[in-house]
């Protein structure tokens, strides 16, 4: 069993989910390498600290130049606002660590472009952390479409529903809001939730090349908490685009964040001609899945309970019927990163996958100002 | 085309479901026979004739012996209360009517007895209104059943659950509220609910040879609309019971009409060893299959929509995906009394089926009081 | 009871369902008239005889003409196929018929500005049978939007998904099949099903006043029954629009008959800022409600089965847990409008809010043919 | 923080649910004390060490007894077969340990009131795994219970259904599969699968009075693993029986492993005079809740997706939406008996509230063999 130092930039939410992946990996894959929890990173030392108690990091960084200077460290894992990603991760690959971005990758894909070109020249394992991949329904859906059980793809729909800005009175910015800060997360649903749908959709069905988009602001000022005053809210709260795929399949998506009664629903469905596919995150444990090729009278959408030992990574958890959650889809993502090392075919989506991705946001976000049909500059082929 | 003269005893709940299904029967079924609204026959002669011209019956009676001396009457229809079944049945067959009997046929086995015995003797055509075997999903699931789909059967479960009678200032007795008049009704749930699980399951899964059973009655006393005053309730509340099929399968019953939250929640689960099946009133269009051999990382639940033309039924309605409702059992079951009549392959269930239905209705009522075991004294096999 | 005589031109899909709607309708519902089937016309007479005889029409027409000039008729009820309607309706008009239409209205806005334009001059009743309307769930969630339970809208999501034509083994044109041949039908999904999601969109939340569409022919010739060569398709096999509406909430709309596994899956969604409402056509007599002013804790969305005494419609049916179905929708609206010509409150859809649906239709197609955002010509307030 | 060093018997199923609650705790929940893992024990040397080196345990015991007698150890936790738990409990008990043991916690009842003497003799804290109490949608159907919102309790049904013995070719006996074997389980269903529901049913709506059983032994003899031969099958395969509670509820119960399309579907309803609750283990993170104050057209069964702060547990986990599984449960029990600790508020289940389990399962199923309704010999009050 081979050590894998980590240090962990960013004590957030995704710093917490980060952890629990890191912790847990081991107790439920046959892996060759084992992650340590080496450091945590982040300006507040005494915050810091604390998380570093709570999971078992051995050390504190206050300044993430320093985390990336120090030989003990094998993997950056970079768990902060958008606007910092690509800063770090250009020096994290200069200094020849493995990384690990949050999503997205980047605040366009002109900065993306060069994160891509870093990595790939220091030669570092890299991967995003799109972890809604790894979700066994989902993965399941990739093997059905992978085996070509649902023919010629007709239709893509995909919506990201959520409703906790509603209120007017949610301040922008500061702790737990820099996600309505558009200087810190670039833009809003788009970047945030339309990016996870855009990921999956890549991998499940092949590149996007154009597509004709709408945005709002419903709320169009807000207080912002760092410098205590009214603002101009500059992030899109909805945007909803139609696209057209490289297989000729339609699709459209839609994302928000003032949809009354949707927590976190991130919902697809794919129509082929053999047999459809749906799914969504509020009860990510079930597949729906229609085959044609069933008896006529008996023909009827199958709710799949994805909890068996030949559902992917099951195996590795409970028995039938025994449901995991959404922290669990980090640590698949772990496994597969840490199996990628040793099989040496590296785990996606890593930089460059997650770069065709910020090419479709940033031509959604082109397509809602021109009021036009806009090309995604470059697309990328099933991945 | 033949004509078929109706007369309908009873203007209420069931008065109206027949009368809708033998004026809309025609219309949708290509059928030999045509029944015609020869009569109606109601005590209350302004409510009779109301109803008549509501329908378009011909003629009306408040006398239901001469209405069955009439010779312009093909068919009597009885839908009236329960204790006044027998009566009606023994003299319309008497008579040589064709008797169309709402369901349960009796107030007991016994009764029963006498009712089978004067039709077969009379050699009269004759049905029971237990219309849920014709919901076209229910038609469905006996259609796998007699296949063989299912294998060996260990378990059938049905509950019928209500909430309507929760408030303790609903009166017992009195129009629309006769089936709380234990005189009226004979029993609650038992008979009223109950009895509607146990026909389908006895021709689903052939005949039940014991049980055990529980009943309660929430509410003791009740204001009797007839008397004005408050007396004591002689129906049982709710009922629940074991049971043991002849082919081995365990089974449990239920009713209530104390389950708050449901209005008319009819709902059976049949598993075998093969497959399973579900289905429930609520959305009576719908059939739960279940298929253990689907793939085994594909199989689950299938929610098979019945409305497409290879469903029993449908092909006479509309276009798949448009559902139709409750009514449509009474019509399927006038559809087939006329086909029938035609084939001479009598519909069912017929008085003979429907005793059996009673023979377990009073082992029920009798376990519940004896709080043992009880066996069935005559149990059907497979209808 | 006054007898309003009913002159049905077209014996199809939609001459059933309306059949069955004029002769039910007073069985159930109090009204001042009684619609008489007074003449079914059509071009084959032998199948407008047979009709005739399975519905109780009195007599048979095969020229359109000659039913209009018929002074015992009241009502003129087109269900032909759409390129048929303008001229009937211009004609039924001058003669001073009520009208009652199939929709769409018309074939494009600009000849459905001549039928309003007709209907008007005449001062006759007319009505578009929008059917969806009616739907007791949907009316409902009409009464929730105008008594301000919403609160400011956000969004409305619409989709009709259907899957009967991916076989390209399916001809064009022909007997049931008109909807597929473009001269007959005058576009596919979006006048066919689409027209119904705007129909019910402008009626719930208001005018729409820009669209940016995709159309696609997904099989691009098929045989043409009538001339039988293979012939290019004219029709849009799938449509989906983005659209802002007037009072700022932005919208999603899609139809297709290549979604695999839905068979008449028209849904809707209206997200406000106090509560949600989703519906569907599969399970027609149930409404997902969301009320944010529910305790936190318990906040979830509502399943309400539709067939209680207070629900619209409801009361005139059967009691609480016993579903209608589709065709119970054209009763209602057969109920309204009579109902409207006894209050002298003509009953909705008319021509003229059928005609706004049109001008959405216009600047869908258009919008699929420019790629870009079009503005609707007109649009409504609301209904 | 307190060390609390945990010594494990036994390295199965549960020996992992267990651990992993152990090492996640501390990182999730606020705690005085911090689980340590010390030892596990179990007869084969080499399996306790590999699991000892996949969980970090620091060392390893091949005899339990030894495992007792150490000083560094504080609590014993015992994720043994049924039959060996009184014995370890007993010694660890008189050892002065505090006591974590799985279920159902004795053989029968008279075993376990020698454990139940034991521990409160030692006055050593102790609980019982009955870990579906920790279900977060669970939790809150107690507090909304004790908060009074259903009243009246009218009715309790619970059902437990698998399919994983119906293969006739399963051996009883041996790793993985003692549950089959009766001189390890006990019984079948009743105590591994029904053991569960009634400690649920006894939380949340007090004691049961009497029972009436039925069990059923599908596959009469399977081969012994151990044995090597074909053997006479004593558990019980499936078990069903009606109930009466102390507060005058009637309730069914149900179990079995020949329910095919079920894996683990684990549900319950209550319903009350004004409100109802239901829930399932294939959608753990939800909760079913009907209000009968909710206005008469707008009443439904609300689905609450139990992934919000305000839920029990939830706000240690993630945000809105994302839902968390079975693992969970674990953990939470470990936080509450850690808070117990702390608070000298011992956590429940202990061995006293599980023996009431048990003297339920034991009327159960001796009135499975003497088909009479049998007394629980003592039942609890309302935990």
């Amino acid at each position: 069993m081979k050590n894998l130092n980590i240090g962990l930039i960013g004590y957030g939410f995704m710093g917490r989910a980060h952890s629990n992946a890191f912790r847990k990996v081991n107790n439920f894959f046959d892996l060759a390498h084992r992650p340590v929890l080496k450091a945590i990173c982040a300006r507040d030392g005494g915050k810091a600290k604390a998380f570093a108690e709570r999971w078992g990091y051995e050390s504190v960084e206050t300044d993430w130049r320093k985390l990336i200077e120090r030989a003990d460290i094998d993997v950056i894992d970079i768990a902060t606002p958008n606007n910092t990603h690509a800063e770090i991760a250009l020096a994290a690959a200069k200094a020849g660590k493995m990384i690990l971005c949050e999503k997205p990758l980047s605040m366009d894909g002109k900065e993306g472009v060069r994160m891509v070109q870093a990595v790939e020249k220091a030669g570092v394992p890299n991967m995003v952390w799109y972890n809604y991949r790894r979700v066994p329904a989902v993965t399941l859906a990739k093997q059905l479409i992978d085996e070509g059980r649902l023919g010629r793809i007709f239709h893509y729909r995909a919506k990201f529903l959520q409703d906790w800005t509603i209120s007017k009175d949610l301040p922008q910015g500061g702790a737990g809001l820099w996600r309505l800060d558009v200087k810190a997360a670039g833009s809003g649903v788009t970047g945030d939730l339309l990016a996870h749908c855009i990921d999956t959709a890549l991998w499940l069905n092949g590149g996007i090349s154009s597509v004709s988009a709408m945005t709002e602001t419903f709320i169009k000022e807000r207080k912002h908490t760092l410098t205590g005053k009214v603002e101009k809210v500059g992030i899109d709260d909805a945007c909803a685009f139609l696209a057209r795929f490289g297989n000729g399949a339609l699709a459209t998506f839609e994302s928000t964040r003032y949809a009354r009664g949707h927590k976190a629903l991130y919902t697809f469905e794919i129509n082929g001609e053999n047999a459809s596919i749906a799914w969504d995150l509020h009860d990510l444990h079930r597949l729906q899945y229609f085959d044609h090729q069933d008896e006529g009278r008996l023909r009827g959408w199958r709710s799949v309970h994805i909890t068996d030992g030949d559902h992917p990574y099951m195996k590795n958890w409970w028995v039938p019927g025994l449901q995991i959650g959404y922290e669990h889809t980090f640590i698949h993502q772990v496994a597969d990163f840490l199996g990628g090392l040793e099989s040496n075919k590296p785990a996606h989506p890593n930089f460059r996958d997650a770069l065709e991705t910020q090419w479709v946001c940033d031509a959604v976000l082109k397509s809602a100002k021109t009021g036009k049909w806009e090309k995604v500059p470059r697309r990328a082929g099933k991945q």
